[in-house]
């Protein structure tokens, strides 16, 4: 099983980075790209139109400001393709999560929080698998990890409050 | 192939239905439920701890205002589940949106456009394809008809124009 | 001379129309087209990308909600393209704005108001008529019958509160 | 008399332990937990169906983004729940605000500022007043010193701009 | 057991009615009344002033716009004081919300929904039985009547949705 | 000639100081004082009630977050009041202009920029010239050299520029 | 005693009317003309550069959508500018506001509420009397009749709901 | 061919100057000058009045927080005129775009994203080049080396990872 990550900028690198961590945990090989839907919109295009034939099962898109990248994949591909809506300098992050995630009728991008690379890459273990029984048991064995954690955290407080 | 349709309330149904004929064309069976995040608490736990279980592929949670539900399912299954924040009085959506889309570390929704029933579904259709290639078929016979529309709406714009 | 108004769907043209009018004031030819950048991209690229060859000297973009149009085609034509945000039954027209004027560095989409259908027309002619001198004295015509219109009212008005 | 403190995530810590300073000058019993509505949402509704059996009299949840954990609190308990919208990295806490606020009909969450720590736990001091007359004596005690801080500061002021 | 309801303006009466009616379920008595912290604010301050002492054991202050009423009651009274923002014709309730919830410190106002007049009236009780164990038990019941209605309208969709 | 200035908090004089020094070069005397419309709600009606009759002219309130100050004291003073929206640690003052300029009919503020303590001042000045020929004609002097200091900017760019 | 009460244009008359009937109940006579910052700039400019030789006592401006045309006039005048922001079909008048009231130091415009026009002449009642007393009685027997009309109000919602 | 650029402060050159570095690549020359709507309105109007008899083919005006300088110059001039948004201290640039780009029907201020200083000059490149065939050609090998330097990130990345 094999993923595609298209960043529309390599500054978006540093925030993407994060989440490539967690995809590692759950052996889901990821291809990173660098291509621009407004800089290479042709080579956009072709990823997208070969991405299955490829052999991605799904495409993540991260971008920032007008964000178009994850939109214009999901015009091409029938994968599903999840949108990373990077801050930049201005608005906070409004700008770019506005152009991914209100795509118009017949062409969804499945979206998640400002910056939130972890939860997109965790998206993309979702959705393969419903496929992938294997992936299924890990994530959650991650959740109840994450769930620990918390109970490990919650333990912490009530010592140093007592204290 | 079976998925699960809950809304936080009966007032979501009116956007919501919108999207549940397109799931038809697809031969997707959908379980639809009204269950409240906040008004009936441990029926959705039960409801996200068990969809496993019972057999569905993932959860669509459609909500407004402050929109927990899909959040509070997604922090119980492994499923992916789709948010489709609901518009409501005021505020135009932009709290549904929010509250849906800007989910912590660990917990992904994945999200579509204010009131994007359609595209819930489309995005619902393109994980399940993930596994079923008979849906991406039909996924792309969608696509292509779509597209179909698009040019002949074009067509009538020339024709509209010019005379 | 010759532009192109591309819009990303047929329900944008209650908008477009009403610049329409402008254009033909001013005589320039229009060819009016419904090309979506996420249902039919392919037929977007290739329309931008033979749009300088086919005699078209700049191209209007008109869209809504993820307002990607504008952008898709100017990543491709070296022609100015000038973006019109389309409001839709939510956001405002914010996340068109937005989704139009953000444009990352290197591709500029020249953006005015939400729905100021007039003003796209009305800044293609001044883009026109930086090579095209007849455009430029008719502007100046339009300049100055708009500048009476507001005297007319003015007078009008004076008029109004004095009995 | 006693009050729960739930914080949806440690990092919320920074910001809640501000006011906990407060609650110790009004002689009131904080538990202080880390407890998550999405990563432990079992305990979450644990927590709070058991809250009132336990003792506790009102509720204060603190989270940031999708803040879902004060409205999950209050679905479930029949005590007052104040909500503690946390500023988090993007947004400037409008998404923390939007979703404590904007409960819907049936589940209040009584909502304070951003980041306003100090005034959740005054909240708490003066709902608790209603039933215990002495915390409302020293509420009153407590309006009155931040009174006189503020004529002291009124003074300061006058002689700076004098001198 | 008794509580004040203050509108900022008799227009604020519609949204407030609502929520009146909820009260009178629990037995609870309400004194309404039309006080501007703008237009009458000797007469705000003498309210808040002598609130305690006339019996009321907390205030709502319904307000649009600038809505300064809930803070400036809550300036001067030691009771818990709600704020209920009212929608006016512009702005979507947003100016209402932040000059409500975004109290400095030292004088906070549990915030409900903009328009949540139920809500409003339903953490009034809640706050109220604190003290009022009969309270407490009727607000369970209302409680648990909601849940019932959200599961006969969950049976209404299955069926619904099957036929 | 003298004026009022009152700060809801003494940390809005870092931004209410750079407004004084516009102040003292038009020898318009200033009363700087701290009073809180929350914290201490009488002093500040008195001070507004009994404004007029202490020789002051005007009234310029400078608040942060849930501004009301501008506003109470306009409820109860005849002099014009200007309101000066101080940026908070969130919100980025957007709260303190809606809390401020969004005053209900009958009770106006005179509400200048985020954090424009030298407008509030200006505007102060040009509100006293209606009276004061003398502050009239320094204003004009105070115009001529902003103008004058543009275009010796001017100047230095394009040299600058040219080098 | 004269004021100008200049509009951007003719559609804004609906919202201004509304002040201009306060304007004569206090005797000041109002010059009212449709003038655009952009169509008409000259007229703008002319105007603002013989308002007070022409005997304007302060200049009342009134635009929508990138409402220059308050802060234009107060580029050339030394007169008082009161700047009524007026809501436009997009933007809830977000826009407008914005325009208007984040003038840049040197230059303030005395900004009201959006659609604001009962506040913007009675902000220039209570800048005119400053000067005249007369005036100043007037607006004192306004704010009492106000005050008495709550009062009215406030006895009918006791009634209403006694009964 | 030659352009100016007209700044509303000198403080948005760090922005501007950005920009200019493209535009010497181009070999377009520009007059760069210091020229404020508010604080020299005449010179702004003279200016714009006398662009065309001088030269310039186009104007670029910048500026921030209510951005008045594009739109002014474009009330006067038959050039295109180019507007970018400054960002300033406060509201993140938005006043500053909506100043700019929500131009009034008539008055088209072609508008790039907030500092999108780079965008504003390959604007006017891509305005002059409907006239000059060489600029056209210059800007395709603009575009051919902005998508080569894509290229070689995405080579970049697809090394760094693999390693």
């Amino acid at each position: 099983m094999k993923i595609a990550v298209i960043m529309g900028s390599d500054s978006d690198f540093d925030v993407v980075s994060k989440g490539l961590k967690i995809l590692k945990e759950f052996g889901v090989e990821a291809e990173v790209r660098v291509i621009s839907a407004h800089r290479t919109p042709f080579q956009a295009l072709d990823f997208a139109k070969n991405a299955e034939e490829n052999g991605y099962e799904l495409i993540i898109g991260a971008a920032g400001k007008a964000a178009h990248l994850p939109g214009v994949l999901a015009g091409v591909t029938p994968l599903p393709v999840i949108g990373l809506p990077i801050k930049s300098s201005t608005m906070d992050g409004m700008d770019s999560l506005l152009s991914i995630v209100q795509m118009p009728k017949g062409v969804p991008v499945a979206t998640v929080a400002i910056n939130g690379a972890e939860n997109a890459f965790l998206l993309a273990v979702q959705i393969l698998s419903v496929k992938y029984a294997e992936l299924r048991t890990k994530f959650k064995e991650y959740k109840e990890n994450m769930a620990k954690q918390v109970i490990e955290k919650d333990e912490k407080i009530k010592l140093k409050i007592k204290n």
